[in-house]
């Protein structure tokens, strides 16, 4: 009887701020799920009151109801907080999460920037505790595992950047890179706007189409040029086109990299085996397999190839994610794992749903 | 350590045959992740040497490969049985199985009637075990759950047939249906069709098209008929339309049943409250809620809503159900957790993807 | 030069009202291609001051602005006004246009009903011309070609009663269906809904799904009623169920009527090619073939099938046209070329596109 | 009279071989609409017998037959030939033709290339008249068009081809790209696979899914590479990648050019307008908006968009087309009209169909 109630004790007590959007879902529908969280608390001001039903009819006939609760009052309630709105929420919580000694982890881009300046250059807003960048970690766990392991606050990577980052790590850790130009092409889902009443994301709209936005301006631009440039140990710059595709999740990255003089190709993959062999959701494809959203739909898996054009010196490095997975939610959720010590994989271990 | 070894022996050793269609990637996904289930044997000619990722690129990373298999070798490894193969292959199986004492539930049609004519009628091959028809059970827990607690056998039913029975069940059993005549009018996404490289299902054929097909004359019709008249206790025709629908997943049924004079909404929807509230995988939706596919998708649920038009007597009732869940993989996985009397929800009780 | 003169002077005037919606737009394409047509005017509070190409990106290029208009200036730059708009805006045009002696086309469902109680009843607004009614012809050209030849006023059909009339026309004006109850069992792509920026059809919330919606309550049933007892010169009654279908354009309506007996499927087929057979606009399919959207898309057609179950005395009929073409825009083309007495097929003989 | 017999005679007779393809059908569609063109023969091997509709039903009621003729029969009766059919037939026509005096138009690859050798080394076939290379000419009318007026034969450029060498013309011909090297990443619907019953097009396993296939190894890229150098003068290479997008038609490509040190903005958008101002096909964007394939649906045109990074000297052009439009059927009458002295725009001047 102890036993058991220490056993309870020790579920983590998860809470959601942005319950009601499409990563919020996500979350909890994979903490609901989750053998060692207990969902303690949905926060949203629109839908205080609602049933979780009444917002997602897939969980239809779960128990959750979201409430309006102030920062202080979920903080109370829940050992982790998870920020599922817009950028700028985060800011008002994360100083009541320090200072209560709980861990937050934001899905938007409050903490994802080491420099504030760099923050407020490219969401217009003055960063409220820039002193609490220092503390937060960029949760990609692939690259920052040691230091998220210590951490209290994380800013979940943006959908692009983890694609483009997992897409180039070995070939930057490596210094292969030459020059300091690198193009990122991403191709992404609906769902990466978010569940907004957008006309430009109407079906009629969006269905049968494709097409290029945020062309040289996008803001996951300066999230990867900091994390590539950390790796590089140098500065790089890149040119990043997203585009927009009639699915609902998903992101597809190709990326270009011009390579130093004297790589092979060879060489080129086993940098990729030796970075990825071992990770629990990174999957490097055999030559001549190609990533597809498909092979990745609901899942935390990243799935990569590699090719290299040796009379260009150029490699293309395709990579693949579900942009509300491995993307966002049961990135966060990664991240969590790592931070209470617990089994990186635990209750992001789903299969795909294919087809 | 004589208790983990216990624990070991009790997992049930599941084979699958005809695994790499959609209905058997979905079987292998759920399986995998069977807490109870230990996955011995894939089976296909086809594939034969093939490892699991080469097929479906989403299960890349797991060590299962394809073999050929007689059905004598397959029985001695498994407990149990899946034929995801085309109706007409499990009827090869189902002697060599009972036989051994083991266990089979088939996604085919060969064990779905209780006449062996009626079969034969409609899926134009005599039936070589017509003596086995008896022990069989027509797999729909909802209606049959004692009968499959004892059997060793089961039909695993039609995807349309699940969506239009647990729609009828309750009405047709309190025999408020007036005449004998209903309407059922589906629509399916495309994964019904099975994995084919048939040009009928080419992307570009289907995508931006709806079409009906087998009008008056789908072979789901019978099966139908078959268990709708058990629950009347009196001979129940169905006039079916099927529909093509450009989506993956999912099966909606609008059924039109006339219901006798007297009836008001508030009886029917008890009746519907009676025989469903209870059951783990049967939503009720609350009225002016209707089913989406998309609330079910990846799970084995099924959703249905009730309404009914007092002037004209006429109940409209619509069920949603994923057609590889409910219809196929995940009912098959629930009467096998009934057979073997473990947790009915066992490894079936993922929630829905959405969106 | 003269004659040239006189040519230039006899092209139809047209102005449109709503012209930035998805029937506005098709109303565009159509109109600008028209041979004998003019387009003057594109009436728009929202886009007042924006050219075409700003509401429309496929019609870049073209030079048409949006103004707003006055009722009165529009009508009298035009000889004909297409009103695109919500049920409502038209009732306030027609007084205008009935005094000027122009002719006006309505898509929607201002004109389309003889008893204005009925129109209050579902459209929950009192009808501020009602006097106007018994001038204006329900447009459906296959029932009342006669009468729109000589008509100033036309509604223009809703969507799903073109389908639905169209499929049950040749049935009903035989006298051959018993009692008074048909089902209709439709299914519509999203342009449907109109181009809002509902949350309910962002891309996420539709892709993948299918959906029935305003079940027993849908305000296009008592128009399909109103036309149907007409053609059946006796009450009828019509159950109808729309479902939404994750494509832009098109509706199928598979409609199920009990037929008297000893009515025979060669009969039921004469009567339709009775019907149809020098309709430009209505294609019979062949016996085993099934109307599917994709094959009237972006085009004026609507293709029928016809099947009879003998044994219940149940006729399945499925009809298939583009909500925006024969649902829409291109059957108010259709109408004003009647109304002109120039050739009916006129600017609307366009192929339809595939895939 | 006389004029209206000589007007009838001077009607160009048309002939397509391959015709029940994507391409063929929308040949069909484009060339039935045309006011200066008799379709005369439609050769198939596959569907001799059949009427059109029995292969495209959105064309059914059209009277046309497919054929099996001999090239000798086919342009005895034909002006002019269309070859629909994969490459490598084209070749065995060419001879034919030529010796009959009359023109051909080839939408496979047999006469794209100046260079016997490459297309051998692509194609993995030997050119059976590679003489006959000199006097085709590849058909892109906006860069070939003078001599496109004199020629009896034409290659019809590849769908991926036209959309990248449409967007770099300009800066190509002003001698302004840095380096040899260019990234072209396009995105393609589905009907550029033709229409074909391979598995991997099926419906399921493209839907909800993007990928990258031909990763570095695509025969459209020495097309490209061809038409590139010729216009910089000096060798170009070109990564190219495409990707499979779930949507039916069209295609965006983003190109990424490495321009000289000291081009403008401004500079390089007065060479676009320069190149594409009075071009009736493409549409040069306003800044700020983007081509989407949406825009050109069913149509011949192409839009296109140009951004410069300054920091980094790299330009960054989209274009936009429908790939059985300009990218096919469509390009190929275009070419005809050039052929044949008529109005270049005669028969393909239909607005795309939104949405």
């Amino acid at each position: 009887m102890e036993a058991a109630e220490e056993d309870v004790s020790r579920l983590i007590k998860a809470g959601i701020v942005g319950a009601s959007g499409y990563s919020g879902g996500e979350l909890v529908r994979l903490l609901h799920g989750h053998p060692d969280v207990e969902l303690v608390a949905l926060s949203s001001r629109t839908y205080a009151g609602k049933g979780i039903g009444d917002v997602f009819p897939s969980l239809r006939g779960l128990a959750y109801r979201f409430e309006e609760f102030t920062p202080e009052d979920i903080v109370s309630l829940a050992d982790v907080l998870f920020i599922a709105a817009p950028s700028g929420v985060a800011m008002s919580y994360a100083p009541v999460v320090a200072a209560a000694g709980k861990k937050m982890i934001d899905l938007g881009a409050d903490f994802r920037f080491n420099d504030p300046a760099l923050y407020e250059k490219w969401y217009k807003m003055p960063h409220s505790c820039a002193e609490l960048l220092a503390r937060a970690v960029y949760g990609l766990p692939e690259i920052h595992r040691t230091e998220l392991a210590k951490a209290d606050l994380a800013g979940n990577p943006g959908c692009y950047p983890t694609s483009v980052i997992l897409a180039l790590a070995p070939l930057l850790s490596q210094g292969a890179v030459a020059g300091d130009l690198i193009i990122a092409d991403s191709k992404s889902g609906v769902s990466g706007a978010g569940r907004s009443a957008d006309i430009a994301y109407n079906f009629c709209e969006v269905d049968e189409g494709v097409r290029p936005y945020g062309v040289l301006k996008h803001r996951h631009t300066p999230e990867m040029e900091q994390e590539l440039s950390l790796l590089a140990d140098s500065k790089v710059k890149v040119v990043f086109t997203p585009h927009l595709i009639p699915m609902v999740r998903g992101i597809v990255s190709t990326v270009y990299a011009k390579v130093k003089p004297g790589c092979t190709k060879e060489q080129l993959r086993s940098w990729y085996e030796g970075k990825y062999s071992r990770e629990p959701f990174v999957r490097l494809l055999d030559e001549g397999s190609y990533p597809t959203t498909k092979a990745v739909y609901g899942s935390n898996l990243c799935d990569i190839s590699v090719d290299f054009d040796e009379a260009n010196s150029m490699a293309v490095v395709c990579s693949a994610l579900d942009n509300l997975g491995k993307g966002a939610a049961s990135q966060a959720v990664q991240i969590m794992n790592i931070m209470f010590g617990i089994d990186e994989t635990a209750g992001i271990a789903q299969l795909p749903v294919f087809p």
